[in-house]
């Protein structure tokens, strides 16, 4: 795989969902720019006599073997992008996973066990608000009764958007693999730091997201005096600085990136503010911390302001420490660096069932969920060969890691 | 008029544009709420023999007499809302404007001037952007290709709204009016400590609106250190403290009820947030020193948070002193007191061609702009009956109040 094979497949989905204007992607789930995703997935799966497989709750599986012979390993990542983000962020570890699978054949490779190539749906939970959606109700995370029932800015329902109730936990589907490892995009610097294309990820902080709703009293911008005011905006405007501070404090990472206003006129004091609030830290007890810090200064500036506040946690993520055995040997297989991740990954809700890992590859602007995130095609034909050896060394003659005792599946709504 | 006859005529409106959910208004210029009323208009209008004119810019008026004897006296408002807005804002001035025709006509008055009942389009300037567009396009206080290129939230041009390039100036039509007298639903609570129905105004307060833009970069929410941030979302919020903490400081009004974040997902730092500041006070300079105060501070973090910062004066509106002999007049004829108001209206358009001036009816909240906003319909029908008696006055055998001598009309941009 040179870096002009890996530009020839990757150009084909450069142009879907990307805004010219601004160079950033709008690749909602089940969006137009998504779902020709989708069908180029499919086209992709046919082209490479891979039967596609869908699990009925909008993931589709393109398998390269027998689909129930059992002990496969599955690759794969997801299509959709927060509004604005980058092109790279998922959609690079779908395209490498068809890559690495004509590498692999390139080589005359037969593997002993089937590899499966997955597009999870709506891992950004940019349209419906809770990340990693298909892999929580692949794996029972969330119900789907809970999943059906979420809806877009417009009303749309995920059920409505996938076109049936979701079918929710799939243990049989789940118990065929024996591991999954997602290529990434790095979202950070540490790969340019440290002089390498690929790194094996050993964890995720722990993280969540909360939706702090300032409730005051609408009124005339310029007849109501300043001391008669309830104005949501400025319990808000308090909660944004407050959460800044607490997290620089506590060594965390807390961002208030997204509000919405009630009415949103510039003459009218806000009868509400919403404001989300994404916290994030390398401990359990941190994030807790810090988003209690948050609330109590929300709190205490919402009785001066005369506004009322709730606090709603909407998904919040333990830490997931990626499955060690499995990471070591795709360090040593790869000689590469190990790295922990502040960013939620489809692979943070399967290694709760399956042993885990993540490869990333490097970015050299160190940004993501923006237009500059991005990757040389250079590291990106490397990031490929990287996979191939890795699926190569996972279905080959050695025994794939042994697979974990299988958890029960119990629906289970995000704390 | 009894307040049952005011009650009849207003339920015809009650519910067009109403979100029975929140119990306020969307009443947007052209929008097709406004357009109903704008058909209720012309309905009430013929009902009553009085034919109807546009100007070519959005604007109605009904006649009652002809048209082109001059010497005229107008009165009416406007139908449209800020989002979520009250019922009263606007609307009471046309129907009570209606409500006295009918009133002069029980009493056998036949003025001996001709009186027009007028509509005036985008009043809140909560479509477009600019409040009391409609005036100000009759009166060449904004040029109609300014005024043609605004455009609402998806884009739509006023021009498009209206169907046509807007007239412009029409020194001919305001040429035919003597006085401006508009009706108007208090917005706040300084009538019911005074104890009376109705009052006149006598000033509007200096006012404006402001955007800043703050621009930062764009990145992930979870990944990026809080040290490499460039949240432009930081200095918004510190922006809106600011307003506050100045506006009370010099006893001013300030508000920053708008905002727009680019991308507005939960875990993406934004690349944009613009908020749009309100400011008000009693004195021109106060409003001039509040701007530049918010705006020294809100600079002052952005080198702090390494964003940009961009501010734009949408729209400026000087004190209005109204008509000081006509006021002096109607206060005289009702026997009320005398009030300014911190709202801007088309009045103080109007004022710098006219002798004009305001009638409010009290509000028992004092809220505006708000579903709470409102009049009970025994101080509505007492101010139905005072307008009657101020149209009788000004158009009956004593003359009007002098016009003064025509003042040249020449597109000018609002500051």
């Amino acid at each position: 795989m040179s870096s002009d094979d890996f530009r020839a497949l990757w150009d084909q989905i450069v142009p879907i969902g990307r805004d010219e204007r601004t160079g950033g992607y709008l690749r909602y789930a089940f969006s137009e720019p998504e779902l020709r995703l989708r069908d180029w997935f499919t086209a992709q799966a046919r082209a490479r006599d891979m039967p596609v497989e869908a699990d009925g709750n909008g993931n589709l599986f393109a398998w390269w073997g027998d689909p129930l012979a059992g002990g496969a390993v599955l690759t794969g990542s997801h299509f959709d992008s927060v509004p604005q983000g980058g092109g790279y962020d998922g959609p690079l570890g779908i395209v490498s996973a068809f890559a690495a699978v004509d590498v692999l054949r390139a080589r005359g490779v037969v593997p002993a066990r089937p590899i499966a190539v997955a597009a999870f749906v709506e891992e950004e939970g940019a349209r419906f608000g809770v990340p990693c959606l298909g892999s929580r109700l692949l794996t029972g995370a969330i119900t789907p009764a809970h999943a059906a029932a979420l809806t877009d800015r417009d009303g749309v329902s995920f059920a409505a958007a996938l076109g049936a109730e979701p079918a929710g936990a799939r243990p049989e589907l789940l118990g065929r693999f024996t591991a999954f490892v997602e290529l990434h995009v790095e979202q950070g610097l540490a790969l340019a730091d440290l002089d390498s294309p690929v790194a094996v990820a050993n964890l995720i902080w722990p993280h969540g997201r909360w939706r702090f709703e300032f409730t005051g009293e609408a009124n005339h911008a310029g007849t109501t005096p300043m001391t008669a005011r309830r104005d949501p905006m400025l319990t808000f405007a308090f909660t944004v600085l407050a959460a800044n501070k607490e997290a620089r404090r506590l060594g965390a990472h807390a961002t208030m990136a997204r509000v919405r206003v009630a009415p949103n006129a510039t003459n009218a004091i806000p009868s509400s503010v919403v404001g989300w609030l994404d916290a994030r830290a390398a401990e359990e007890a941190t994030v807790t911390e810090l988003v209690e810090a948050v609330r109590a200064k929300a709190a205490e500036r919402a009785r001066r302001d005369g506004t009322l506040l709730a606090v709603t946690a909407e998904s919040v993520t333990p830490p997931v420490g990626f499955d060690a055995a499995l990471g070591e040997r795709l360090r040593t297989l790869l000689r590469c660096p190990l790295l922990p991740t502040a960013a939620g990954h489809d692979a943070g809700v399967l290694a709760a069932h399956l042993p885990t890992a993540m490869l990333f590859v490097r970015n050299p602007t160190g940004v993501s969920h923006a237009p500059a995130e991005g990757a040389n095609d250079e590291d990106c034909a490397a990031g490929v060969r990287a996979l191939a050896d890795v699926l190569a060394g996972l279905t080959g003659p050695a025994q794939p890691t042994a697979a974990r005792p299988a958890q029960p599946i119990a629906p289970a709504e995000p704390a």
